[in-house]
């Protein structure tokens, strides 16, 4: 299709493009306009023809999808007239969100163009934490008084529920307190003489405004919500959190754990948008501190300089004993933050988590050693310089304790970090591979100074 | 909660655990016996006395949300009645993910007691392959015909629409083809005489029943859908996929690739679910991979045995440009494995993220070159075994050259690996943290026989 747009473009049959346009989903609309505008195939200039090429009841909406420097450059062509008509279509969580990332004057010319109740509702989304349940919610909900009888209450979803999203549920509120809520399914299915306050449920989840998001979006998969009301500290509703939101917190927190697990800072923006320079900010910090922390296993090595004089084979193994504590300590490590994030596994667990990860690293340690110690004596049998039998069991036994002993650190760290109030996921691979590396090697050097008797 | 439910239950004040299950969410409800059970506070035989405790309508709801041991346990003690309430009352698609976890006694036990057309729905969705669209969706879903009035189609889904989350969308066919689709507010706000055909909005969004769920759940959250139509290759309607189980889709791939890039089988149990024998099978193999594809660095440092004879000093450095270049490696690997799984890096844009991290690459080794410089020379300053000036130019060039070649290695590899068709996400963290090692310990000692002469 947007071959067939680009086509159409450098012919200039505007009106071929408008029909396309005018069949095609809003997010598809979107997705071809941003992609003519990233290849270069549409200028600032241009951009603002093509968009008044959208059929007036889909503009908003594909204007939503778009990217921050394209809402910009629209913005900025817009008559105050188009403006307005914009804004009157978006919804308001959704005007928020382009107003968080725009710089002042276009931030001043929104609001100007939005009208009052538009911008008090702005403003008091704006007002809560980044990272709250009011930050995410959008204040445009259908809600009922319990004295209402059904046709009344259809008359008012009629009135006031243009936005389609939110009225599957309808919340029923009191002096703004929530005290219950109904889907429009039980409406339409109840007499019309029913009143609201019989028919509605009165057992409601609901969230406080300052919340964490990420709890928000967890309660709508455990719950399976499609909507969640959100209250203040006295009961009061006021606005609801809408399911694309939460699928959108979902996928962020899991991208955040990703990055932090890879000892990177996370970024709100994808990768392309991210410049050379954040991404290399992002990752310097950890590879400065992991490549310091280094420098104790160099210390190690230094201390026992006199072994590898006398058996230089020994060295040969070190990257490999390090790399499989590592990678036993990353499984361990990463099995547990996923865990402790989906939240399966909790703070009282900790004992059954580290024995169960025990048991784990006994049954899976002889594996290795069993086939390590094979290969040793395979390749080292009859050689003159070292005695294959006594090199097996060293790196052996030396494998056992890592596994064992990487797998535990794995266990406790993340559950540790927890509980000190700080985040599991920096207790991932980098952290712990560069921990064990140390232990590794100390353990090593010291059961080959016993056995080769050095 | 839980403990007040519990304080009851020792007391056997079952009419006081009745009132608290009647006022409580059925998840919420379901969580609670699951901790009894859990804990054995409450054993097999007393679980269905348990159960029968809970509300009629509330009852097929908690048991959809109960594990798989303790629905067992309930169907082994259902009568053939109670068995067959339970299934009426529960989704077809729930009913299905229950009968998968099942052995074939209870499986059958449980097709025998389903009407004929729950039977036949049941067969339906079972027949697809498990990671298609087919095997998430429900057949239970409201479609219209065109030519029905609004007043006919208020009727109809009156009288079939008892599911309640799936009435949000209707769909409309003819001749089971799939023409359009409108919500139910726009049912409820058109006039009683209005042609659904008229009103319904023919540009539909819909899934083939083979096409993978992955992709499904990526198009809820694209398009931010409340349930999307599934039809078979003639355009026939077959289902629907409900934007909760796109959730749960969502968050198992996530979790798939936490588990696959920390070297783990990834297993469709949580942690404590699945034993300790499984988690050492799902961790062993690429253990064992890795442990011997680890042999290739120490084969390369066995060659260089003469070079650390001479300047011993240069093992110690070993493990932090491993280190190094394994953080490195894992930190764009994982940028990238997650950005193609979020559709934000695609093939085409091969040469953009190579480019790209070539000059990531380059801005951080400077940094921690010049920092391992600086630290090398304040160490062995006055040191008179070794030259501190050619250790510090040595050890600083092997980081530069490592850290632009991992970082180039795992741009490539996990983009290599998808045009393979091989998933992204086993090209993370361990696998380059290998080929980096043996990259980097090759490019050490090379750099230092030339600089030290050897």
């Amino acid at each position: 299709m947007y071959d067939k747009v680009l086509e159409l473009l450098e012919s200039k049959n505007f009106k071929a493009i408008r029909e396309i346009f005018i069949d095609m989903n809003e997010v598809d609309a979107a997705a071809i306009l941003q992609q003519l505008y990233d290849e270069g195939k549409v200028g600032n200039a241009q951009l603002p023809l093509l968009f008044r090429l959208l059929n007036k009841d889909a503009a908003a909406d594909v204007f939503a999808y778009m990217d921050t420097d394209m809402q910009m450059v629209l913005i900025n062509s817009f008559t105050d007239r188009e403006l307005q008509e914009v804004i009157d279509d978006l919804y308001v969580d959704d005007t928020v969100d382009i107003i968080e990332e725009m710089p002042a004057n276009v931030v001043a010319r929104i609001l100007k163009n939005a009208d009052a109740e538009t911008r008090r509702q702005i403003n008091t989304i704006l007002k809560y934490p980044k990272d709250s349940a009011g930050s995410i919610m959008t204040t445009e909900y259908v809600y009922l008084h319990k004295d209402y009888t059904v046709k009344e209450a259809i008359d008012r979803i009629r009135h006031v529920g243009m936005v389609k999203e939110t009225v599957n549920y309808l919340y029923v509120t009191e002096s703004r307190k929530l005290i219950g809520v109904l889907t429009l399914f039980d409406v339409l299915t109840a007499d019309d003489d029913d009143l609201i306050g019989d028919i509605m449920e009165t057992n409601v989840i609901s969230v406080d405004t300052m919340e964490d998001k990420e709890l928000v979006a967890k309660a709508f998969r455990k719950y399976d919500l499609l909507s969640l009301p959100v209250v203040d500290n006295e009961q009061r509703m006021v606005g609801i959190v809408t399911f694309d939101d939460a699928m959108d917190v979902m996928a962020e927190e899991a991208t955040e754990d990703f990055s932090k697990m890879a000892a990177v800072a996370p970024s709100e923006d994808s990768y392309f948008k991210t410049s050379v320079f954040s991404h290399a900010k992002n990752r310097i910090a950890w590879l400065l501190i992991l490549m310091l922390s280094a420098t104790l296993t160099g210390a190690v090595v230094n201390h026992y300089q006199a072994a590898f004089a006398v058996v230089p084979v020994l060295v040969s193994f070190l990257s490999m004993l390090s790399g499989t504590g590592g990678n036993c300590g990353s499984q361990t490590s990463t099995m547990i933050i996923r865990g402790m994030s989906l939240g399966e596994i909790r703070m009282k667990d900790f004992f059954k988590v580290v024995f169960k990860e025990f048991r784990i690293a006994l049954l899976v340690s002889v594996i290795l050693a069993v086939v390590n110690a094979i290969r040793i004596i395979l390749v080292y049998y009859g050689d003159t310089t070292v005695d294959c039998y006594k090199l097996a069991f060293t790196v052996s036994l030396a494998i056992m304790v890592t596994v064992v002993l990487s797998k535990l650190i794995a266990a406790m760290l993340p559950m540790g970090a927890k509980k000190l109030g700080l985040d599991p996921a920096i207790m991932a691979a980098p952290l712990i591979t560069t921990i064990v590396d140390t232990c590794s090697t100390l353990i090593f050097f010291t059961i080959a100074t016993i056995v080769f008797d050095i």
